[in-house]
């Protein structure tokens, strides 16, 4: 016969099957109106709270007030969507139209019984039994057609909590036409934003911080990967099914939400460029200036506007020399390791050691084509050649 | 107390709830026998299985044959044994004595309808369900008091699938003593063993590789932190509740798998320490000898036994001087930067920039005393002084 002590285990075992069954089922914890410091086991924002006690963060609270929109819903966006709930997000947007497959259970955050669900559904239904004072929405939609594209960008830009546009956009999308999209969308609203990658080989990833005019958008340099000792080649075959890992897209994830609460909160130094080689545990950082020949005209908009900006230096009556504000209105801390001027016609990567451009874009100024969208480097590679290059990314 | 009556009507009433729920939420997956590599959306290893026609691991199957002890199931052991569930491993042991609390929510893993479950048994429902193939097994109890230690350490030198010693022990705990407890268990046991760690300002944290008498064991160097500018005394204060992040703690989690599935497949190198400081982005990496006068016995033995291992060079009919195969067991690439003789009376840590100790031990070779542990290095600070200085890392 079962002892007590048997019984009880048994009982507990039971107890967390069936909480974990459940799912969203069971009952979930209460809105909490204001976020609080107290210490005790019920409350669920005390040790980001505790962020202020520990002099990292001035004004943890202000982290209600934001909105987020996160594209692609996959083993990156969904990390990262938690992760942004967990820390008690004012709202997010999310964007995908895929659907849920067991495949997808090599990564962190869905789970089997969700499988034939929409990811966007399905996640917004997890990340709401997770934190209910998270406003969430989703849209199932692909946002690169035509319709679909102008709706992305209503909604971000009229998606914060006041009806304005988001704080910021987080690109984690598989391939290259949604960065694409979502480049064109962004350099247009002049909308700030972090593009993120996993390679194909599953070990190497990044993230990028895209701010329009200030820094490379994805249109004036070709998309970064850190190197690894493997011919990048052999990783765009077609038709080939990517290896994924959940520790590479959940380490991508971790460095785009730290970056984002350093951006939004105001602690530390975002990160321009932040890559990971997991065979050697190597972590390239570095800067990109944006090209003033970038394909993409709103981004030479953007450009002439930040030259535009009146620099602090004219009106400060003492500026020594060392102390350049260059950057002054760069608030999160960005350096730019890039020295060129920039008239430069080629933007300058200055790639540090073991990263590599993905695919090279080379400059033909020898013709000037006649073009609408005015200077224009002309692309040996035509948009569909770099779309087959890149539909693997 | 509950009777023996009460807890079966309990149980028969809680299989009846788990048996209508799961009927409603929809099948979960069956067993799958063999890893296939076969591309179809119902494949969960699909992805994991590519790894190896993308040339990254010879032989990913292996992985069903392996266990891991993930020891502290919190921020980062939550997440590391939903890594390896996802990734197919063979067996995963659990240890923790805590219950799932909302104070939880601000990191991944557990969800709200979970709070008051025991820590092991609703990571053991959840993870068990994302993963069927996966063999799980719970232990909940505190493995620092003296009976608890003895299973503790029947558990994993008898917990892989054949019966014999685990493949790794992960140590995912946030307390000194229970730190101590492993590095202990596992210098005896001769076993390896990832130590990981997140500090209380949620901004840093670290993992390390021990493999016992040839690097540094947990007793032998201090722990080290990674310096992010803030006073590490501020940190230390008794009472203070500790900050966290998602972010961090999945970044750590990230790493210590990461490292865990290169070490176990046998890709890429395995890193000895990697520091992680979040808020500039910087990723310390070293490796540490072993200290000759390390208090823990069963350390100096190991060292022992490493030092009069027959080295490759002795047998060799041709050895060049540039490769000196002084690790010729080291199969997971480490590369120990220490290059002092071993004869050393204490550890050389050679930090780099940016890596302080988290305390010091002094040691006083001025007043040998005859203690029974023989060569120990005495030390100006008590383990209970220690132990009140680590106790809240």
């Amino acid at each position: 016969m079962a002892s007590i002590e048997d019984l009880q285990r048994k009982v507990s075992e039971l107890e967390a099957k069936l909480a974990a069954v459940q799912g969203n089922a069971g009952p979930v914890r209460q809105k909490i109106d204001v976020m609080s410091s107290e210490v005790v086991d019920s409350n669920p924002y005390s040790r980001l709270m505790a962020l202020k006690r520990m002099g990292i963060v001035d004004n943890y609270e202000k982290i209600r007030e934001l909105s987020v929109a996160v594209v692609g819903v996959g083993g990156v966006g969904s990390v990262t969507a938690e992760m942004l709930t967990r820390c008690g997000i004012g709202k997010l947007i999310l964007y995908d139209y895929d659907k849920v497959e067991l495949a997808n259970m090599n990564r962190l955050f869905f789970q089997p019984h969700q499988a034939g669900l929409s990811k966007v559904d399905a996640a917004a239904a997890t990340l709401q039994s997770i934190n209910p004072d998270v406003t969430i929405e989703a849209h199932n939609y692909n946002i690169t057609t035509m319709d679909n594209f102008q709706k992305f960008c209503d909604s971000i830009s009229k998606g914060s909590l006041s009806g304005g546009p988001v704080d910021l956009v987080l690109s984690c999308v598989d391939n290259f036409e949604a960065r694409m999209a979502i480049n064109t969308a962004c350099n247009e609203l002049n909308q700030r934003w972090f593009e993120s990658g996993v390679s194909e080989n599953a070990v190497s990833g990044h993230i990028q911080f895209i701010v329009p005019g200030e820094t490379a958008c994805f249109a004036c340099a070709p998309p970064l990967v850190v190197a690894s000792k493997i011919d990048e080649k052999t990783l765009k075959r077609e038709g080939v099914c990517a290896a994924s890992l959940p520790t590479t897209m959940g380490i991508v994830a971790g460095f785009l939400v730290q970056n984002t609460l350093k951006f939004l909160l105001g602690f530390g130094n975002v990160s321009h460029y932040l890559g990971y080689s997991a065979l050697t545990d190597f972590f390239p950082t570095m800067g990109l200036k944006p090209n003033p020949q970038c394909e993409d005209s709103y981004c030479r908009t953007r450009q002439t506007e930040v030259k535009a900006r009146p620099a602090i230096v004219e009106v400060a009556t003492e500026v020594t020399e060392d102390e350049k504000p260059i950057h002054e209105e760069n608030q999160w801390g960005i350096s730019l390791v890039d020295e060129n001027s920039p008239e430069e016609e080629t933007p300058n990567l200055n790639l540090v050691d073991g990263v590599q451009v993905a695919y090279s874009i080379p400059v033909d100024n020898s013709t000037p084509e006649s073009s609408t969208g005015g200077a224009v480097a002309a692309s040996e590679l035509s948009l569909e050649e770099l779309m087959q290059q890149m539909k693997s990314m």
